[in-house]
């Protein structure tokens, strides 16, 4: 089933204009009498197609739900930035397992240091990505994906969070250890290729953050978050 | 520190011959002095290396001691093939992540259907990859990736484990409720982009497999395994 965000709630008679009624009509072919879902606010409404047009899709509301595929823990992934284009993936791959917000961050280990315009450039690019992935794996709303901040600016934003944890690949312990499945805020700090420096463990610790393992096996930067992710959905009940 | 495996148990002065030797000394350019580790058996030995040439790495061995990166846990993973290379980063992430043997078939959602002499290119090709990914995530064995079987097969072969556990994107139990921590020996079935078909989830059912969830988000058929793989270790104490 075709899912879409709205931004206004959609009512008996409903018209899709813009880059998404060109992306329903065009790209997905979609045509009258098919069926799409659209998701505004923490609703969903299930729709059918009544005429397409280059320009619009005019569809009509079938019915209102609540939507039930939002995670109970709000999950933000601080991510530092890691080589190539691995980032495109680690958004992808942790939209669909329930992240909420995204904020890559600049550690001592990073290789890639994209200069501002670039930064600008690639948020961009990752937040049509998170667009995408949240429509496929039918989330209740769009992550959105921060702007690459400082470390330091990244460990003053989770000072805000219920918990941090930072996942060290030096190990740490057992995330059931330092993560209760009540958790309903939660900053997970994530290393890029050279990891972490123990300054910055130091610093995270330092301000609050639980330091936990992911096991005795080495994973790459772009598996980490993955790995990560579904465990902390499974800690957290939202795997059942 | 680099990780390769070794045949024959590396003793005082060990040569490394063939292509093991020429990845040492021509792709990785390591010289005189520099240390890497040797897995054979169960053990690992620290070494540092003496001499290379085209043909040959003489490397000095430091030690031999119990190699502890293996799970607790021996995985089976059945998966059903997905499209394009999609099963070569399956295989990466799942040997990264502590699986043992991956045993490729093919369900009747498949999309994807080579003939046999194209299985057995990939199939070669898949255990290419397990070597690397098991080099690069310091493993203590090489994964094994079997030629493709059908979905029959793949599910009498599960017959012979102690568990088998299948991820239905339909819904099923919380992974916690079928699988308990002391889990040594378990097959997990996941499907292609189709899923499964209902009457795939019956047989696996009379044939004493239990079925699970991933949760209410939709994930990608590749996000799949490394999800279920990576909910498993934590649940059997492999992520402490």
């Amino acid at each position: 089933m075709a899912w879409f965000f709205s931004e206004i709630e959609p009512t008996n008679f409903f018209t899709i204009t813009g880059e998404q009624a060109k992306h329903i009509s065009l790209s997905l072919r979609m045509r009258e009498g098919e069926e799409l879902t659209l998701c505004c606010g923490e609703y969903v409404y299930p729709c059918v197609i009544d005429k397409t047009g280059k320009g619009e899709v005019k569809v009509r509301v079938l019915g209102k739900q609540l939507c039930d595929s939002e995670p109970s823990v709000e999950l933000v992934l601080f991510q530092a930035l890691p080589k190539g284009d691995k980032m495109d993936y680690i958004v992808r791959k942790s939209v669909e397992l329930g992240v909420k917000r995204i904020v890559p961050f600049l550690s001592s280990r990073c290789v890639s240091r994209p200069d501002l315009k670039t930064i600008e450039k690639k948020t961009a690019r990752w937040q049509k990505i998170a667009l995408s992935a949240a429509e496929q794996s039918r989330r209740g709303m769009i992550p959105t994906v921060e702007q690459a901040v400082s470390f330091e600016t990244a460990v003053k934003m989770a000072g805000g969070l219920e918990n941090t944890v930072v996942f060290y690949e030096c190990g740490g312990e057992n995330p059931g250890k330092v993560l209760s499945p009540q958790t309903r805020e939660l900053g997970i700090f994530i290393g890029s290729e050279g990891g972490f420096a123990p300054e910055e463990i130091e610093t995270l610790k330092e301000n609050g953050a639980k330091v936990a393992t992911l096991g005795k096996r080495i994973l790459r930067a772009e598996t980490a978050p993955v790995a990560a992710i579904s465990v902390i959905m499974y800690i957290t009940g939202n795997m059942g």
